[in-house]
């Protein structure tokens, strides 16, 4: 039984937002203030060194709440957000930015540390979806979609390769060391981002990233810019993505 | 001066079609019945074995004139449509299906014939371009867009590297041994189509031609599937490609 607790709720702009825990693993849960019930769900995963209200994770729920009305959810992942940094957190991430100091490859850390962390959060998003299904407004019979870049698709990646009820998923933006393996079980449709002049993630490891998903129907999306320059207009994609095949109608602008 | 004749004109879902020549070539003008005046314009170019009015020329000018209100015109390539075929385009021709029923590679032949049809097809856009802004509802001071896949490609690149009214272009699934050189001479914005599972265009060739433009703004989209299954949805993001670069709001559904 997973232990979920509402530990504050507000309301702003049409949007309903609850803090909880489950299991103890501090998240928000983004819903329509109206229409909410059996709405499908998008979980979210945010990036390294973020937490779950990043703006990069209330933007994406807010185009998904306004423009589908879904519910989207987000966990800390760990170490990060209100979650306690052990020892060997604070070794990564120092690790991490001597790296970056001294112009060497982050590469290898990222990927390594990324896996641990995955490691730990995997089972947290399975109870956090048994939990949010045991929502009236969600329900168990609902679509549910995936949203992580960066280390939110080192968590993605193994988390939908092992969870059936994904049924449609946006990556991106991550080496293919670890994650090939699982992207090779992974048949739902998927969108997936890549920047073609990322500084830290070559063309051919995103693209062999890309090309190791087993979907039948997949689409890569390739920007020109460096790694954290994303263009915006790709949260308008990925929405009507999850609107293709979640359902719903998608009110959204250019 | 370019003898601009209009031929046939009818109406019809809120949209305006005009059949025209210019300097002889048969073309095809399609506006919104109201709020016409200086309008964005795309110029379409079709691909190989079709014609300015087929399917996929219409529906994109559909997307267009309904989602935009845009100007849409196309031309018919020469040897294609309503103009003559010559010995040289059926020889061409001939040896296309030929190397199909054989099995052998396309490319080669595509390529050539493609280049040789772009020498003849470029100045005609050009004479477009220039009769059509004439029109006191379309004007010299508006912006113009450049739609062209597979052979719409082949021609639409040398074009717009000559062109500079073209300030945003979408092109796709070409080969880069002829066009990879105009590419390097555009600069505007640009979004591209590559089939990932393309039986005719290699992935290293379709990476190659999208690699070579020098827009600093540019999108690559890859989808799943061989080289006739570029998806339905690719159309609403090169409308919304368009809207954000030529301005005006997208009415779209996805």
């Amino acid at each position: 039984m997973n232990n979920l607790l509402f530990t504050a709720e507000s309301t702003a702009d049409g949007i309903v937002e609850r803090d909880f825990t489950v299991n103890g693993v501090p998240g928000v849960l983004w819903s329509p203030e109206s229409g909410a019930d059996r709405a499908p769900l998008i979980l979210q995963a945010h990036g390294g060194g973020n937490h779950k209200k990043h703006p990069a994770m209330s933007g994406r729920a807010r185009h998904l709440v306004h423009g589908c009305g879904y519910h989207v959810a987000v966990l800390d992942a760990p170490g990060h957000g209100d979650r306690p940094r052990t020892g060997h957190d604070d070794r990564e991430v120092a690790a991490l930015f001597a790296a970056r100091a001294a112009g060497e490859p982050e590469g290898p850390i990222v990927v390594r540390y990324n896996e641990h962390l995955a490691k730990l959060a995997v089972p947290e998003y399975h109870a956090l979806l048994d939990a949010l299904q045991q929502l009236t407004e969600i329900g168990t019979d609902g679509p549910v979609g995936f949203w992580g870049i960066n280390m939110g698709t080192a968590i993605g990646v193994p988390f939908v390769a092992a969870e059936p009820r994904i049924t449609a998923a946006v990556f991106g933006q991550h080496w293919p060391d670890v994650l090939a393996g699982f992207a090779e079980q992974i048949t739902v449709p998927i969108e997936f981002d890549l920047q073609w002049d990322d500084e830290h993630i070559s063309r051919e490891e995103g693209l062999a990233l890309f090309d190791a998903f087993a979907s039948a129907e997949k689409s890569l999306h390739v920007n020109s810019g460096k790694h954290k320059e994303l263009p915006r207009f790709e949260v308008d994609s990925a929405v009507r993505f999850f609107a293709r095949h979640l359902g719903g109608a998608v009110k959204t602008s250019v």
